[in-house]
């Protein structure tokens, strides 16, 4: 019944660009939780000023997220559990909390590509640039930016919005993203969010 | 962060079928909507009752339905949506709705795997064969089965709960699937509920 | 090793349109087959004169074959299959025939796109409006023609290029085409090659 | 016209594992190709012994290479160009060279699984366990071995089968593989191929 899509579909504007924060609703209650959100608290305030640089900026931003394993959650009930009272993510989460002009897309593996709609959604918003954000560097953000790559969007990741389990790791996978999946690294101070972050691609 | 997900998942017992419900979940507020409305209305009883079946004999009921291109919604959204006083699809709605014990998938698209972690879960489930039901046969139940095939899944397609715009497109597709796609075509009288569905292919 | 291809990769000219041609070198050696090939060769002269316009308009030529199940194979060892004497199809075949400037796609299943390179290769050429032709018309043209549809190119099928195993199967999935899955459906005669066939889409 | 396939596919042997070089066909004329090919060399013995062994285990070999942007070309095209008279790969390739008993894919971009046919071949052959090995390791190897594992695939890395263009890269990318892709990282030495490399995943 899709052809019906077309008459009620969102209204958005059209941008080359979207941030796209990965992880970043997480209860982090899993092996190894407690040391990502070590290092995913210092940079929660810098997540929170990108994502207000982008909304300034008409930026549209994408919050893809694990589902947990969760087959029967939607995106509201994971974002209630991981803001519930006593959930080790709570104090991240608030901080970074979607609203309602944010977009969300549910993915079940690491790649934000992987068996979800992102590739679609960001075909409807015309985006060709994608801003990448989140948890952690040396899995979901290295993933998706292999596979953004492969898929012919400009990737910029925010280095230091992103964190992982170490230092070392973080930093390995900045330069593995770096050189082998073309993208630039850029930090928060030096992002130019002007709708113009394309460096040459035609998708 | 998807290795997490591993510890945390959700519990579902294994199954070598699934039940593969299309786009029952709908306003019915676009285009030939009420075309198709009157058509899916006759079928309602059937689709419960082939529902109550597949619980009792412990086969998962996966719900596939359209997103309707409201990129920042869930499934909880869309049921809300389309059970309001006043919706077109209420009554036929009310008859389907799915529970706690129910998946849930939200697709793009027209086919329930096109950029769906469908598949995936299918896998979790150890789900080697699929029933289909559900609207519209010409069009997304079409393309599912089709994908299915093409996925070495067995698809058998209950066609007296299926419906289109109108009897001739259902027919004609009914008998598209059965040739083209390898299905087995069946009605609700003659549908084998015992786990063992499959008919030798081996994925 | 991908990189490298940037430096090395083909010169091909950029092109809104392509053309592409869908299991047109077969054998026809598998059950029906017989049938096909009936209602094949009296479109084969069309299909050479489509190609042929193509060529003059240039718009690029996609020749999409079956592997056959033949994973030790590839595009040059299938041609050769079906040239030899003896070859049910090599009348067919050599009516329409794939030169050094066409492109060749192999496809494991029914739809061009599944589980192959098409979609990227499209994105090459900068292609968003597809002309399809060639076999069969209700199984890898339907298939193929939704899915195409899905990824949000212009569809154009030509139906008089286009044939089944009964007149009856091709005219009930031309309809399904055009009804379904958003399609033109031109004849050869009323085809316009003139690099503007899109029709609105933003791909 | 897929349905045909049925009858008349390669008969091969099923086997729960596989073997998968990557990259291993080459030309080497490419940026870096210089530095790739001077730590390549020194693997190639141990890629022809690994090989070997497959083959004597009856473990299927699945050569998966760069198309090179070549979209004119296939894989038999590409073998010859690799081994022509002064070409930079030649005594690479010689060393490595696929035979009539092997699969072949050809890939566009990095990943051997995107938009490449490498899925259904493997579930064709019944292989649920990966062996991978070939170039480089931080950029093809690394991406595959991530979105095997998305797959559900066992993957196992040769480490001593792998290079890149630095030791500093094969070993970095090699640890993010042990990490965070759930592989096995073994040596050429310590690889056990007895078709029970698989330890506990259904798919």
């Amino acid at each position: 019944m899709q052809q019906m899509s077309k008459k009620t579909k969102d209204v958005h504007h059209k941008s080359s660009v979207a941030l796209v924060l990965i992880d970043v609703v997480s209860h982090f209650e899993f092996p190894d939780g407690d040391k990502i959100l070590g290092n995913a608290l210092p940079i929660a305030p810098r997540l929170a000023r990108l994502k207000q640089r982008a909304r300034a900026a008409h930026v549209p931003v994408i919050y893809v997220n694990d589902n947990f394993g969760q087959w029967r959650s939607d995106a509201s009930k994971l974002l209630a559990y991981c803001l519930r009272p006593g959930c080790a993510g709570k104090a991240f989460v608030e901080t970074i909390r979607p609203d309602q002009h944010d977009y969300s897309v549910l993915k079940p593996m690491h790649s934000a590509f992987y068996q979800t709609p992102l590739d679609l959604l960001l075909r409807h918003l015309g985006a060709s640039s994608l801003i990448l954000a989140g948890l952690t560097t040396n899995s979901c953000i290295l993933c998706t930016a292999h596979e953004a790559n492969m898929r012919d969007f400009n990737v910029t990741v925010v280095s230091d919005c992103c964190a992982a389990r170490t230092t070392r790791e973080h930093k390995e996978a900045i330069e593995n993203i770096r050189e082998m999946a073309g993208a630039r690294i850029v930090t928060l101070a030096s992002l130019r969010l002007n709708h113009k972050i394309g460096h040459g691609k035609s998708r």
